[in-house]
């Protein structure tokens, strides 16, 4: 059907190390068609960049003592927020943080889920829009002799090449939202995708001026694929087809476009 | 490809109008399967429920005259703003409030964009979730003789009856998000779908157990469907197909869940 979308699953992903090229790791997996936006849960890009911690390695100050007693968190635990973040928001109950990237989850984005080591937690990348970058390349790099592939394409793919080369990259992680119940997958970072759609001062179906829209794009994309991941915590991956119209020859501005200036923002 | 997921928007609706069944609409245009999501913009529901008003007709109060001066908004939007709330959050720039619903959101959500007349605009469904249950009704009674059909399938669909009869409708808007730029769809109702996924104290593919995931379902499907509405304003639904382990007999507890009470909310 025209204008469809579909996601589909990454399947039979190995369990990512240190060093790894998730890139290369997801096109020996997927055949790749130009235009398809590939989601990578932000736990393997973690994984794959050394941002696992030991706990038992971790000093805590006697902020994160006093913090973890008043919050039942693990003292070492605090101390790794503490240290991931640039703002404490809400200490009540949870830890509502502004990390270093700017932004603004619980436990600075650390969690402690689906890791191979008891006693090991894992921290956000360092530069999602980096990590996202790169994981481009290596998808570009993987498919440059595939049906999807760049200018030197051997001919080897079909005669007609499809609309465009390019693959677009969204690293996304679970954030609680104020006021609603309930975690949402959002883009932490992305590369080759437009992130936020603007459609201020063009017209609706009537003719009359939108005011206000900017749609969140790649969180949306974020959203989408996590349907397909949740059944199965196995599956780090899925491939959005059908939205090769954001799909940019350059990496572009990436999810930091997403962040909200804390000058702007009413609910802090 | 198994585990896949596809959003196909419905072609060909007519402008709505009030009164019109909007259930019927779509099952006139789609070859609906059992498990499907249909996804349907809050604003046809809203035409559909004759919510639109002419600003003409309100008579602004004296704080709404106050309001609108400050913030550069007619008195009578913003007069229907605050009738339409039960607290203003924030006044400063834009107008945030909590609806009668409990939702908190810009401008009540109320909108003026895609509308058939100059100088109205468009409230929200009174009960999102009520107008869900009806619509899903609706479907179900156009798709009675259909293949996805129900006990009384007159035999003329595929000898095997797909897995389940039931369909499930997700009403959903766009909304601004605290902390992050550009709006989302969520879930302002919905019927015969899991609004929420709560994997707490189920465990992870490690066999540790997962500590606070919650994961808001229906919103992920309402911004998913947007993904394909966003390239045209006049295709106000889309089908979500893939989902049906979240698709429930009854119409369960709508989007209502969604919301997080304002106790346990720390940005207000």
């Amino acid at each position: 059907m025209s204008g469809e979308l579909r996601v589909l699953p990454v399947e039979g992903m190995p369990e990512v190390r240190a060093g790894d090229a998730v890139g290369e790791l997801i096109a020996a997996r997927v055949d790749l068609e130009g235009g398809d936006v590939v989601v990578v849960s932000q736990k393997v890009v973690s994984k794959a960049e050394g941002m696992v911690r030991r706990l038992a390695e971790v000093e805590p100050s006697e902020r994160a003592i006093e913090l973890g007693d008043r919050l039942g968190k693990e003292a070492e635990l605090v101390e790794l927020v503490l240290s991931e973040s640039r703002e404490v928001l809400r200490e009540e109950r949870v830890l509502i943080t502004e990390t270093h990237h700017g932004f603004v989850c619980a436990n600075a984005g650390i969690d402690t889920s689906n890791l191979p080591e008891d006693g090991t937690v894992c921290l956000l990348p360092r530069d999602p829009d980096s990590s996202a970058r790169r994981i481009r390349a290596e998808l570009v790099e993987a498919g440059r002799d595939r049906r999807w592939g760049s200018a030197d394409n051997s001919g080897e793919g079909p005669a007609t090449p499809t609309a465009g080369p390019s693959v677009a990259v969204v690293i996304a992680d679970s954030f609680g939202r104020a006021w609603r119940l309930g975690q949402a997958e959002v883009a932490i970072g992305c590369a080759g995708l437009q992130p936020l759609d603007d459609w201020r001062g063009r017209k609706d179906a009537g003719g009359r001026e939108l005011s206000a829209t900017v749609i969140a794009v790649a969180d949306q994309v974020a959203a989408a694929a996590d349907l397909v991941r949740v059944k199965d915590s196995g599956v780090p991956a899925a491939v959005v087809r059908g939205l090769g119209h954001y799909v940019t020859a350059e990496d572009g501005p990436g999810a930091v476009a997403l962040r909200r200036p804390p000058s702007e923002d009413l609910f802090r």
